[in-house]
This record gives C-alpha cells, sequence and structure tokens, in this order.
C-alpha cells in the first residue's frame, strides 16, 4: 500500500461508526444503573472513551427505577374493560395503558396508538415482553432525567453521551426499530437548514434525525428478544459531546407534523376526492 | 488480560457491528453503479467480505438510472397549479409528485405526504437535494431490481447482500432517519413470534425491523446534505446471506397499520370521545 492510500485508509478508518454490544446481569428494582453499566463494560473487556455514546434499553432503566406493576395488582375500570372487548387486550393491561397515556389515537387487536410524552408509540410505552413474568413495564418517568443521571455518574470515565433507546412502529412497516426515547450530552437532530448539498445548493428545511438514526443502529444489536444486550457503546459518531441545549428536542408540534396533517383532517377522504 | 477475559473480548469484538463509509466520485445518469461503488471499495483502501451489507443511498441508485427530471421540461397540470397554491410548492415540482404518487394522503407547506409502491412518504420519493441544479430525482423503477442487480454484479468480490436507503420522516418526530427501499440477500425483516424474552416467556406479534435499522445506521453516515458518503458497508450484521425470500416484504398492509387505524378512522375524535 502506498504512503497516499495509507493515508486514506487512516483517514476512512477513523470515520468507521462501530456499535459495541455490552451485556451484563440481569437488572433488578433498586439496581445503580450506571454502576451495572460500568461494570458490564468492564467484564465486557471494554472502556469508555471521549466521544463514546452509551445506548441504553428503555426497559433497563425502567426496571432499575422501578417502573414496573405486577399485573395481577391492577383493578381494571369500566374503560379498560370496554377497550380491552374491543381490542382484544386483557384489561388490566389496557388499565395501564390508559394510566399512561396523554390520548388514545386508534388501536388494532392486542395494540393501542397512544401518545405520551409528546411521542407516538404503541400502548404508551407499557410492555410485557422482557419483563420479569407477571409484570409490565412503564417507561421512564423522566427519560431526559434518567439519561442525564447516566451521563453524569459516567462522566468520571470519559466524556460520553447517553441515548436512551426504545422500540417503536413506524407507518405501513412491518417489524420495529429504534427510538431515541431520550438523550443526554449530544443534540438529538442536526439542523441543516442553511447548509449546502454536493452540488452546492442549500437544504431548506432539513433536519436529520441523528439520535434517533443512532437509536436504530443500538437497535439492531439488542433486539427484541432473548439476545442479552441491553447496552451498546456508539464508537465513532464523531458528535461533539456535550451538544445538548435545554430548548432542543426531537419532537414535533402537531400541526408540523406530517402524518398528523393526515390524521387529522382525515386527509385521505379529501385526497381521494383530490385524485378523482 | 487472562485468558477467559480475551476469550470474551474477542467474542465481543466478533459482534461488533462496523458502518465503513465508501466515497465516491460525482454519479451521472448511465453511470455503472456496480462498478463505480466496486471501484470506490478499492479506491477507500477495502474489500468486501462474506457476510458484508453494502447500502447504498437510493439518491445514487436514481440518478445512475436516469430517474432524474429537469423541472424546466414539466407542464403543471391544473391540479397541480391547485396543489401547489394550497400547500406552497412549485406547481412543476407538484406535478411531478401528483405523476409518480399512487396516492396524495396529506400534507404541510412545501411537502406532501403520499403512498407510493406501498410505502408512505414524502413528495412520493421526488427530492430536490443533492441532485444537479434545475432536477429533481424519483425513485428507481423498481428499487428491489436495482438491489438485486448490485448484489449479483458484486457477487464475484464476496457473499454480500444490498440495503437501498432513502430518507423518511416519522410521526411526531422532527428529523429524517433511513428506510430500507428495498433489499436484496437479506431478510428486510426478523419474525420473533415463536422465539423467546429473556425470562423465557414467548413473544405474541414481535418483528424486528432488521433492514430499516440497519438503513438508519447507515444514514447516519449519508447524512442529507454535503457528506459525499453514498454507500456503506455495513460489516457484523451476521445475517446469513441470502436470506431473503420472494414472499418477503417489509410493507404492512393499511388494514394491520396502527396508523393507518387512526388515519382511517379519523380516530383522534373517537379516542377524545373515550379519553373524555
Amino acid at each position: 500500500m502506498d504512503t497516499a492510500r495509507r493515508e486514506k485508509a487512516g483517514k476512512q478508518a477513523a470515520r468507521i461508526l462501530r456499535l459495541i454490544p455490552v451485556c451484563m446481569g440481569l437488572i433488578k428494582p433498586g439496581t445503580d444503573l450506571s454502576e451495572a453499566i460500568r461494570l458490564g463494560i468492564k467484564n465486557n473487556g471494554l472502556s469508555l472513551r471521549d466521544g463514546d455514546i452509551i445506548a441504553v434499553a428503555s426497559k433497563l432503566v425502567s426496571t432499575a427505577e422501578g417502573r414496573i406493576v405486577r399485573l395481577g395488582d391492577v383493578t381494571p375500570s369500566r374503560r379498560a374493560y370496554e377497550m380491552g372487548a374491543l381490542y382484544k387486550m386483557e384489561p388490566r393491561l389496557v388499565e395501564i395503558v390508559l394510566r399512561e397515556a396523554d390520548q388514545v389515537l386508534g388501536g388494532l387487536p392486542e395494540v393501542l396508538l397512544t401518545l405520551k410524552n409528546g411521542i407516538l408509540t404503541a400502548n404508551a410505552g407499557v410492555d410485557v415482553s422482557n419483563t420479569p413474568p407477571g409484570f409490565a413495564s412503564l417507561w421512564p418517568v423522566n427519560p431526559d432525567g434518567s439519561a442525564d443521571e447516566i451521563r453524569e455518574k459516567l462522566s468520571d470515565e470519559a466524556d460520553i453521551a447517553v441515548i436512551i433507546v426504545d422500540s417503536r412502529v413506524t407507518p405501513l412497516r412491518l417489524g420495529t426499530i429504534g427510538l431515541a426515547l431520550a438523550t443526554s450530552g449530544i443534540s438529538p437532530t442536526l439542523d441543516l437548514r442553511g447548509s449546502t448539498d454536493i452540488y452546492g445548493k442549500p437544504l431548506r428545511y432539513t433536519w436529520h434525525g441523528v439520535a434517533d438514526d443512532l437509536a436504530s443502529a443500538a437497535h439492531y444489536l439488542m433486539g427484541e428478544a432473548d439476545e442479552g444486550i441491553p447496552a451498546v457503546i456508539v464508537r465513532g459518531a464523531n458528535m461533539r459531546i456535550p451538544l445538548k441545549l435545554n430548548d432542543e428536542s426531537p419532537k414535533l408540534s402537531p400541526d408540523k407534523c406530517l402524518y398528523m396533517s393526515a390524521i387529522r383532517n382525515n386527509a385521505m377522504d379529501t385526497a381521494a376526492g383530490l385524485n378523482g
């Protein structure tokens, strides 16, 4: 390999994005999650570096924070029974979803579409997979705060950022992908308005959902079943850390959301008219 | 490091997911894209390995296949003028979107929500960023066929798979993420029904959108502006290649889509009633 080629390859290698799985023991309510992550990283023969982003499964955060509910302890309301019958769901689970959801927008057999903390999600984040038998897990009360706490506690190791990763479904697509439920230390989105494309033309309204992209990358490894990878080190993202400003949020208001324009206006009928 | 630790670290390293950017020169209509990718990989000091997945930006495929339209050549219809006025869009661009879209479902200033080839997307995949000035790019006519062709042509290098990556927006989220517009050589989704979680409980209806997750991982590096990374080698995904069966599709029919349940039934009002 000649010098120029080697240099190029070296530069290339520096830009490789690495997703490194971190395995760890079962997390229980009350576990110090940051210490568990620290130990997991060490036991996996790894160490943190400046610029690393730790992606943590939201279920891990929920479990450690005791945000799990024993289904047997729940008394369903009349509405939970009604919706349970309508959507073929266990009324106790519906009851938990109704308590967690800010709004229910729709549903299919066994699942409800809900709005929770400004995020559209299935069952308001309530889930019974990878939770102890007989329990449902809820989203952390304050995901941003949880992300901040993990980052702060691990900041003695390196200047890191944190993404809390949940699963989501998207319109007309089969299969779950990753969602950046919260971030700390990085900007969840990159504002590209005013930057230029490869032809030098300015971009007018493009934002890049960098945290959601990285959450999906980590979610690929975390999986949905018994992969046993509840945390992933994202290395080489080349984001300046810390980047997050207080007023930044990846949440869109409904009036700026393309999909809500269709949900709100029931625009399918309108569009069908326009199409006809 | 003791032997056990070293073994663990070795096993760990084997499971690292690597996203390796591939830079290449500008692609023009008529360029042999597979050869351009082959050359780009070589010029970046890289080579393909069995199990690698090549993520290719859909715009690259479109441009090579001549799926770009000179805006000046387009004569808008009356409907394009009407919708252009309604959504503050250039009527020529609206005209191209109307020709490409199977259905228009909604809109916001400067963008339409459309259904195209069973995929919900902004402006039916029509885009003016990273296209030559004065041109709009369209989706490839047959993205699955394009993915198959790239895979076949590069199969003399190694047993690889291909994902064609586009950008998409998702409900109530700011910023674009990746979409697996087409795949070849891997299954776009992983059916986890019947597999078990970490507590041994069976999963009843979970599918993992593995190709969309990986498309987002690649999209993180590809970006939206002048990053100049139109292809990414995904290494370490550990998918058996080839996996894709003919009847597999990541597309959901509207009656199985949680979001469409809200769009179709205008369920927000219903749900508001239920909530009240």
